[in-house]
């Protein structure tokens, strides 16, 4: 490159008004007490007065005026040919469609005013332009008039300079230039030159480029030494004397070195071939970044802008076939100026977000026994909130330090405590038995009796091999023994209706398929493939540790290092509850293992087990059948897998044993007789299926503990027992503790310590599924009925039951009711489906409309879920 | 799954008029005399009743009617987190932007009233919405109200079903569509339920869609055994008994399984994170597939509609978070529906569009002695175009079978001609010189003379080692001399000047960097990096052979295998021309190589060089060193090397040696006295810089063979010779030929076979550089003064030249004027441009304009290009 002189400020005035530019080499850079973010236009004019300047954005003479150039550069040719550049073929080679970039640029302009944008290889112009509507045609030549699309350079390609011949690049401008001439007259003209991907700038160039006429002229690449000089002397930009022979200034061409070849700054590429983290303004969300995001850009600005003479510095936002979903650049570009700009205010935004949260303590750990609050405070409240439409009583379990406790209770009576030391860690838990009433909560007080130890009940590990005796717990309901050889759970009985099943319970690991030759697919995140359709038992025994409380009787069994459980009989409880701690699973043998809890019964079942659907109805499940088609099974195992969300369940004639599950699992019945459960698995393959890694948790998803709920009873009253058992553990109540112990809650005389929303309990078979808020003065309440048809044959908890809503709760009456169909966007009245004929003979059937009667008294069928839309009149107290 | 019933069909009217959209199963497929696409909608509803069937397009009944579904699936948190898809954060991960899939579906909806899109998950919806402006909300408010955008499911999220409780699925539900509720009324209230990711279809999940008031539910997964018999029986459409205890049709629901999952067919996903190439429907493009796409899509949609009863079948376009530039889809999509519904015309156009050209042969392998028509044909004509301002000599050489011909020039005289047999191969070629007259054509005729063979110049490869005799060859101003040892070119004589200069030129090539440790940049297709700085000789010697007729002499020079040359002098010419063949490169040593003709002198050039720009403007180059800052060299031969357009020279005080080139390559002058230029490259490894792939051509592209044009002449003269013979070097005459010999030729009483469109010649320091038409009475003319300010010593021709347009040209007067800058597009005199204050002291100073005598009378200065917008008249006989 020939650069005959350095240049040095003052753009001539020529009688036009223009104020000074650039200023004289020897003046300082001004301070840059303020930025100021532009989009696009090149040389910035105040006073404008040739055509094209006239739509320029202002510019702020005493700030750094940063000019984001909005482009993108479409090689007309290079990996792929033009044809395929336009249309976007063969973007496996490279992802380019110029078709797409020009379409999304236009509407991505029309969407905002301020947006700007440049365009320069005509080649792809004019093919995308022929192919346009006249309406699109019209919208573009205003989009150029009002200079919110520029072109630049604007010929037919940006061509090379190196090894190109002068009459080749003339006829090639030519050929672009009047394209624009002809469609846009001196609106489409280009005012600059513009060729930030050549290498190897010829003078010539520069001198054809001054005798078009252009203003000025912009590139890219140039020698790195040459490059590094020219930063330190501040001479990126200079005036090219581009002949020997044409007098000056005929050949004379003002020349601009962008800053970053043609690309954005690091970490600020919005495109849709960049993996750059976009602007985040909303300081709610996790990935907000505004704030980081403009001290880097305003640092960026300052040291680019050092490089340059004047308050003027380019940042050209785009690169090789960018824009191709204009929006995404440009929607962060806009965020970009308005945070540059001004929104201060997001720091300001942030604090006044902080600390908004305060008062109750929600312990999310609390089945891991974790909860830092009640473990140090000497002094809480608890307060338990039944979103039932019954009472409940829960038995509360808190960890606490070693220490005695006082609980006493809403009506400040002491309830009795127990504190137990666990057996997987030395924390002591607090247990005592709370009472709560239908929608309503009680509010129970905890205080430690000062200097003075607990009498625990120490389950630290003194684990060992069973006795020759038989271990048994045992309430008013229920016994479990257990097996003196083995430690395993032996045999359930149920004393109230005097039943009795040998109940085989343990743990087992299915040795996960990894994907070789005998089986091609391997077991993962999807795909549940056991390797061998036998599983292995975790241990054939366990060693055994009874604690018997007033309050707890408990079975404690381990299996290995990694596996045990908790066999628990509460005092009242009509089920046995099984804790297991399963984790990390060992995979140092190369093998994944999913883990089974299995119980094995002498029931004869013939094939057939039953699953809940979704934690609704019940459905029968046949091994290895299907209703709809004859089944090929090739999977013994996985192929007779289910959703298990909230129970499964076995029974002959008489006997039925269910097991509930406080969490979604795969469950099936293998054999006759038996139910398992998956509770716990560690892959080493991912199984191909979209999320590339193993199910390979470390740290707390390594381990996990969950509870299996065993009911055993007559088949004809079973369903009210896992019926009512299923809602207590689904909506199980929220324990919350507050500060604020005995001492500074009695000098609270206005609090409410117990508390229920309704004035009467809801029959068994109602389920209050919704209450909720719908408006200030609107409810949306839904009730179910629990029962299925037929389900329940000894309570009749299966008939039609009718409920009058008028005075049921506490706290508002119903002014109004509408009821609406199930997700309360439609009123059932007027709600219309389309009816389908089927050769089921139903024909076609009006839908089902509410009650005759006062539509507050309501009836509901066996697993009818009604919905309504309630006023409601809000009485005093609440 | 549970399926109760078979759909039998006949939908139920109900008195609305509705007609039989499904039909009984015992049916059979109506037949599909013609197919219809249209946009989405699911259940077609021909009289409308349900508010959001009103704006369903309409169906054919007789036809095939394919639902084109354009949807996108958006994971509420899959691979990333929720605000991570939203805002595209992450995008190595997943590609994946919510915000920009919603921005950009309403801008692809509002460009097209046509199209539709359904939107599914409420969870990313809502998130959108609340960050528009009250604008954008209308908007959208408008698309939903009109059917264009329409919410399917409509839930916070699309939930699984396996794993999922019943109270939870109610609750998303509720969530999503009361804002749905709550933002579009009954307008955004979603008919069908959408569940096309979930796997494990439960009967609740339907129970619950259905008394949520859905008509229908779509989904994609089930069982493959299960697909396949329900493809086969034509099931893949149900209705599902979704309850055993609520009383139907409360919890029946009309079921259908889409095609193929979710996905678009096949070859037709036009996403911008697919690779499926785009609908061109330009018969014009290269790439024009429409008429095989539509082929293809008639077939896909035939086959599809067989597993499904009616016809109507649905195909989903789209898939994971696409639509991220909707335009892409959408604009396919357009065109598919376009192409399939009616424009029969394609292929009409196809018809149309073929066969147009005809008469004029041009064969573009000449320069390899191919051109299959000249080689059979036993008469032609060759017409030769000139586009110089001047008469020139043209050596026509065309490949021809072995024969003897007779040639005849426009006047019909005979003119002598050679018939040579190739060196390369057994091929012919004709020799005749043709005399053209300026900016014009001669059109020669060719004979085959029958039964007569040629006493050819037999040139086949009888090569020998170099006798010890001097090998020469010569001409009236040019004597070549040839080493006797090595058969290499040893010395040129300018028998005009009485100049004698020793140059010995040969072939070496230097080994390419291969990116090792020594080196880390590998040569490649950007970047020229020897390993070693220093060439080796392909040969250090040539085998010879010896060619002299009356109108060529030649001294055939054979290197290796892949490399030999031809030194020739025609009659009259002023110049030697090196004509070499280099290829395949051997790379069985695993070296690359990159090959130079070096040219070795005694000139004491003093580090200095001469190199054109753009084939215009001379520069002078000096090694190791560069003008603007103080160079580290680091690499002695790469960073020495510059690009050759058309000419580079050195010289000493008293000559000057230039070799011009016929195509743009790298040269340099390592050594004093030297040139070197790069003739071939054949590499190994990719040099990292885009494109992919080493530059290591098979087929037609590992050889080349190119001609160097050498000129000896004194420094102040050369000028004259190396601007002239460059000009008709790069604007060489255009050799066409065309059928019909001598006999019928004569026929034709009124072809003119000469033509000159100028009245005289253009004086040797103007080069006619365009003259082109412009318009119907508007040409664009340029003329340039091709010498440079001092250039030329010895005829002056670096003085000003004034020339006459006004009877210049043949063909037309001019009758008005205009200049304009350099690309057109701008008139002169009104051309304004920035103007610069440098420190050279120029200062402002007015655009130079036209003279002041008659506009036609124009004066060049050196080196200067003036264009003209030129109104003519044409002439009676033109």
């Amino acid at each position: 490159m020939d650069v005959h002189a350095r240049l040095s400020g003052v753009r001539a005035g020529g009688g036009w008004g223009v104020t000074g530019l650039w200023m004289d080499s020897s003046t300082p850079l001004p301070p840059l007490p303020h930025l100021s973010v532009l989009f696009l236009l090149f040389l910035v004019a105040p006073g404008a007065w040739a055509a094209g300047y006239k739509t320029c954005p202002k510019v702020m003479p005493d700030m750094l005026n940063v000019h984001l150039v909005a482009h993108t550069h479409d090689d007309v040719g290079w990996l792929k040919t033009v044809d395929q550049y336009f249309y976007g073929i063969h973007n496996d080679i490279q992802h380019a469609g110029v078709q797409y970039i020009l379409d999304s640029v236009i509407s991505a302009l029309l969407a905002e005013p301020t947006r700007r944008f440049i365009y320069v290889e005509i080649a792809f112009f004019s093919r995308w332009w022929h192919q346009q509507t006249n309406a699109t045609q019209e919208v573009v030549r205003d989009l150029v008039r009002q200079g919110r699309l520029e072109f630049v350079n604007g010929g037919w390609v940006m061509n090379d300079e190196a090894t190109t011949h002068y009459g080749a690049i003339i006829d090639q401008m030519t050929l672009g230039l009047r394209f624009l001439e002809d469609r846009f007259g001196s609106d489409g003209r280009p005012h600059v030159a513009w060729h930030i991907d050549p290498f190897g700038h010829s003078r010539e160039q520069a001198s054809l480029f001054a005798q078009m006429g252009f203003d000025g002229f912009f590139f890219g690449r140039l020698d790195y030494q040459d490059k590094i000089v020219r930063k330190a002397e501040r001479e990126m930009e200079l005036m090219w004397r581009a002949s020997a022979s044409l007098k000056p200034p005929v050949a004379d061409l003002f020349t601009s070195v962008l800053p970053n070849l043609y690309n954005p700054p690091d970490s600020m590429c919005w495109d849709t071939v960049c993996a750059d983290k976009p602007v985040v303004d909303d300081p709610r969300s996790p990935e907000y970044n505004a704030e980081k995001l403009v001290a880097y850009f305003l640092q960026l600005a300052a040291a680019q802008g050092h490089s340059y003479r004047t308050n003027h510095t380019v940042m050209t936002m785009g690169s090789d076939f960018q824009y191709e979903n204009a929006n995404m650049w440009f929607k962060n570009l806009d965020k970009l100026i308005r945070l540059v700009n001004a929104q201060v205010l997001l720091s300001n935004a942030l604090a006044w977000l902080s600390g908004s949260k305060k008062d109750f303590i929600f312990c999310r750990e609390l089945n891991i026994s974790v909860c830092p609050f009640s473990q140090k405070a000497k002094s809480f409240q608890v307060i338990i909130y039944n979103p039932l439409g019954r009472k409940i009583d829960h038995m509360v379990r808190l960890p606490v330090s070693k220490h005695v406790y006082i609980v006493k209770d809403p009506k400040d009576a002491v309830v009795p405590n127990d504190v137990v030391t666990l057996s997987s860690s030395d924390n002591q838990e607090l247990l005592f038995s709370a009472s709560v009433p239908a929608l309503g909560f009680s509010i129970y007080s905890v205080t430690e009796v000062p200097d003075q130890l607990p009498r625990t009940h120490n389950l630290q590990p003194k684990f060992r091999k069973p006795l020759p005796s038989i271990l048994a717990i045992q309430n008013e309901y229920i016994q479990a023994r257990f097996d003196p050889d083995t430690g395993l759970l032996m045999e359930i009985r149920n004393l109230e209706r005097n039943l009795l099943l040998p109940v085989r319970q343990a743990f087992f690991w299915y040795n996960a398929s990894v994907g070789n030759n005998l089986s091609s697919q391997a077991s993962g995140a999807y795909i549940f493939r056991p390797y061998q359709q036998e599983p292995l038992p975790v241990s054939r025994w366990a060693q055994t540790q009874l604690v018997k409380t007033a309050l707890v009787q408990e079975v404690h069994q381990n299996f290995s290092a990694w596996c045990s459980q908790v066999i628990r009989l509460y005092a009242g409880q009509r089920y046995l509850e099984l804790e297991w701690t399963v984790g990390p699973i060992p995979v140092g043998d190369s093998w994944g293992k999913e883990i089974i809890s299995r119980f094995d019964t002498a029931l004869e079942t013939e094939g057939l087990f039953y699953t809940d659907s979704n934690g609704r109805e019940i459905m029968e499940r046949r091994r290895d059948y299907r209703p709809s088609w004859k089944l090929n099974q090739t999977e013994p195992v996985a192929g007779n897998y289910y959703p298990v969300n909230s129970r499964i369940y076995i029974k002959d004639r008489e006997m039925q044993l269910t097991v509930l599950t406080d969490r979604s699992q795969g469950g099936s019945s293998l054999r006759d007789g038996s139910i398992e459960l998956m509770v716990h698995r560690r892959l080493l393959k991912d199984d191909g299926r979209g999320v590339g890694e193993p199910l390979l948790e470390e740290g707390s998803g390594s381990w996990v503990r969950g509870r299996h709920l065993v009911l055993l009873d007559e088949v004809r009253t079973a369903a009210t027992g896992h019926r009512l058992l299923a809602e207590k553990e689904v909506l199980a109540p929220q324990v919350v503790l507050a500060s604020g112990g005995g001492a500074s809650y009695h000098s609270k005389v206005t609090q409410v310590k117990q508390f229920s929303g309704l004035q009467r309990e809801l029959p068994s078979s109602v389920h209050l599924l919704t209450l909720a808020r719908w408006g200030p003065k609107m409810l949306l309440l839904r009730l179910e009925h629990q029962f299925a048809v037929g389900e329940d044959s000894g309570r009749n908890l299966s008939s039609p039951v009718t409920l009058d809503l008028r005075d049921l709760f506490s706290t508002f009456t119903i002014t109004h009711l509408r009821e609406t169909t199930l997700a309360a966007n439609q009123l059932r009245t007027s709600a219309t489906r389309l009816q389908w004929m089927s050769d089921m003979g139903t024909g076609p059937v009006p839908h089902p409309s509410g009650s005759q009667q006062d539509p507050a008294i309501i009836t509901l069928q066996p697993m009818e879920i009604r919905t309504f839309l309630v006023s409601v009149q809000w009485k005093k107290d609440s």
